[in-house]
């Protein structure tokens, strides 16, 4: 048995099922040994920026690792904007690097990296495999940092490793993870904050407290004491709908997001850091919380999310409070004809099917969703988390693996869209079912505003030429059909709500190029 | 005037006026500037991979550097594996990243990253510009380094360095290169040993020594010495065809590498390291020359590569000796009917037009192009230089950005292809005179070569569905239609030749999908 049959054996010993993979040559012989076992789910991305948001996807529905698979240094480079993303939403993932067998390395090949100093900045965890004997241990320690953590853990594995006979030995199981349990003395000085402050106490919350036992403890918490809920900028994923609380999200605008937080004194952080400004900008503050606020850290990812605030509530004697009544839907209106960003977030919300699965990075043009579909059907809600555009479409497809008995809607921005296109034909190989809608606004939008925002009303020709995606438009129906993906074109709310609400209806990939100005 | 401002000027006063560019909300400083200056070329690809090959392509032709402009670590990330290629290359670029302003790095906001780390391993220089001051003189040092190495000077710009108003003071212009001269007496030792050794001599000619003069004064060596000429295995830029000396390339293969190399016993390296091979297989060498051969560096890119040939010409009576006649075109055929990989190398190099530029990234299925096209038209070869699939369609857009005078041929690989798909949208905004060729074989087959390799012959379900690109099949037609590029297929031999032919007489761009087994 070679050291690639003991690192497959290793992943599928701990539960790891699924392989998100773009191989190359030195990775011929993981290939040769994933092929032995029919057991792992390998799934390819025709670039690395699709397997790595995949696997992020995944392991946030499915709540447990994905492994990746990439060809060297390059290979790991083209995956490392969406590994960004996924080391800012704390997603457990293992993320397997291939290399030059180590004799080699010192020859310099044309494909020879640094590739630790590539992986460090998006990784918890840097592990390099010394030998066909070290394959197995240092899986199932990236297993583990990956949990534990929760994070990026990279495993960096020679070829020599890979293909080198290693002796019979057991396959190790990694310890299950442990979260930390917080201090009572830390639980009960939040709540003392918290029961002081009332409505100008706040619980922001990130990571695993946007949903299960810890969003229903927050919402209890709200209820007895007037706490406000607050959610992260950009959402690893909250659930949200039905009768669960509502969390105020924290606008993106900074002016915005200071107003929104402007009347707290007090801020409790469970599993996100101190919230700060995306950008800082010629007079505006990195903070965001208010200068007089107390800032109280109470727990972070690799904390016990729920036992924390189901403690919390218990010590604010609001383990058996009503949660607060779910905010009412909000209302939008909409007109009949030419179609709008507007429109489509009223009709997606409305028509949204129940537990549906939404990854949200529809950006500028997607703004009113998250407002809209509050208080509607029970869904997911998943972001880019990293601020590193081009999460959405293998978010989406990652996210279809993890939970094919769910509708996936990706709402979809065209710029940023455009980085990982690659992602729609593995919607249409898994055959997965996701209901893309591109907002085609054919602009980089966000950043149209940004220069107004530090005073250009002005563009000229450079300017112009840097923004706007026309000239030629882009056709995604064109595109998605070349990667096997049926799609339609929608220009009017009407023919943008027939074509929603059949898609919805129909199994499989399809795309909605909704055309707005 | 604002730092961003003195950026702008000082890159077009060093003779830098083209920027591909994908931009963020950091740089929008910089836009704004590069807005006020409607003589720069502002390029936009949808894709970072697209922006860095594209740099490359064009300086590969040009002779000079392009600048690009990407977006905080994620940005720079996604164009990373392109960047690798360039430094491969050695290609000239200044390569602008921009970050954060430095007072707000401390607070970790979403999209903060080291981006140092992740620019160093495909970097020659790294530098961070300090303040507004800072700027000009810091890009003076970037151009001149990214000249003088040559390669890649990566130059990070924190927002507030962008945006702060910067003292009145002339722009700096950067010194001119000045290629080492090499020693005479370093000269005069390879020419010893090539005298003596005849054709068990060899001159392998990368980089610069692949083209004009240099490649001139090679063939009148081998004529005098009866020395061989050997090319790399990944070209940089090798002007070839008409009158002009054939190299014998180094075959990709190990096996085919070490026999091409077996009657050598001195090797002459001119801009370019020792051949190595490109992965290290089991049981096989990582150096290519036989054992008992010498190994003689003579000049590296940063030495007058022109002027050191010239003298070794002219050490071994060479200057003016009539250089050899050229080699014969290699003899093809082909068969009416279903289109093959040869007959679409065939057809190509038959029909390509004087002053081509072929970009190859052809991989398994153009292989047969390089010999065929040998004493044919005169035409330039560029090819991937560090082994990072997905260079060459920006790698056409670029070079076809340099040289608007000149047809750009485009051979392209699917798998690699679908990488950097997004140059095609950029090619059609730009109407660039480029025909890309597909080579539609629906499969990574390189991979499926490197799998029997290592001895897989029976594919089951994992390995095909890792390495074939059917089910559903790509449709390369529709994908270039929906990002601008007028497109056809082929499969059959007489269909391709029509459309080959046809488009070379079209201006503007246009894809041919061909189809083959």
């Amino acid at each position: 048995m070679n050291g690639a049959d003991r690192l497959c054996d290793t992943l599928l010993a701990n539960d790891i099922d699924v392989c998100f993979a773009n191989p190359g040559t030195s990775e011929m012989h993981f290939v040769a040994a994933l092929d032995r076992r029919p057991q792992m789910r390998c799934v390819l991305g025709l670039f690395e920026g699709v397997v790595t948001a995949a696997a992020d996807g995944y392991a946030r529905m499915a709540e447990k690792p994905a492994a990746t698979l990439l060809h060297t240094g390059p290979g790991l480079a083209n995956g490392l904007a969406n590994l960004h993303n996924a080391r800012r939403a704390r997603t457990p993932m293992v993320n397997i690097v291939g290399d030059h067998a180590a004799w080699h390395l010192p020859f310099d090949a044309p494909l020879t990296t640094d590739i630790e100093a590539l992986a460090r900045p998006m990784s918890h965890v840097v592990r390099r495999v010394r030998s066909p004997d070290d394959v197995a241990p240092a899986a199932a320690e990236a297993i583990a940092a990956a949990r534990a953590t929760p994070g990026v853990a990279t495993l960096i594995l020679p070829a020599d490793s890979a293909w080198g006979d290693a002796a019979e030995a057991p396959i190790p199981i990694a310890a299950a993870p442990r979260p930390r349990l917080v201090e009572e003395s830390t639980i009960a000085a939040a709540a003392d904050r918290l029961a002081a402050a009332g409505r100008r106490g706040g619980l922001l919350l990130g990571g695993a407290a946007a949903r299960g036992a810890a969003l229903d403890a927050a919402g209890r918490i709200a209820a007895e004491c007037g706490t406000r809920l607050f959610g992260e900028v950009f959402i690893t994923r909250g659930e949200r709908g039905g009768s669960r609380p509502a969390l105020e999200r924290i606008p993106y605008p900074v002016d915005l997001a200071c107003a929104t937080l402007a009347e707290i004194d007090v801020l409790v952080l469970v599993s996100t850091p101190e919230p700060v400004a995306f950008f800082g900008y010629p007079g505006k503050p990195s903070r965001l919380a208010p200068p007089h606020a107390e800032i109280v850290p109470l727990a972070d990812a690799a904390d016990a999310i729920d036992d924390t605030m189901l403690r919390l509530a218990d010590r604010l004697g609001a383990s058996n409070t009503a949660p607060a009544a779910p905010s009412r839907r909000t209302e939008g209106s909409m007109a009949a004809g030419p179609l709008t960003d507007a429109a489509i977030s009223l009709i997606a919300a409305a028509h949204l099917p129940d537990e549906a699965i939404v990854v949200d990075e529809g950006l500028t043009s997607g703004r009113g969703f998250h407002a809209l579909s509050e208080g509607g059907a029970r869904h997911d809600y998943l972001m880019l988390t990293g601020g590193a555009i081009g999460i959405g479409i293998p978010l989406a497809v990652g996210a279809a693996i993890a939970r094919p008995d769910r509708k996936v809607v990706a709402l979809q921005a065209d710029g940023s869209g455009m980085y990982t296109v690659q992602g729609l034909w593995t919607a249409a190989r898994e055959n997965l079912d996701i209901l893309f809608v591109i907002y085609a606004n054919s602009a980089y939008a966000i950043l149209r505003l940004e220069m107004q925002n530090v005073g250009v009303t002005h563009f000229d020709r450079n300017a112009e030429r840097m923004l706007r995606l026309d000239g030629p438009p882009l056709d995604w129906v064109a595109m998605a059909r070349g990667m096997g993906v049926e799609a339609a074109r929608a220009e009017t709310t009407e023919r943008f709500a027939d074509l929603y609400t059949a898609a919805l209806r129909r199994p499989g990939p399809f795309l909605i190029e909704a055309i707005i100005p």
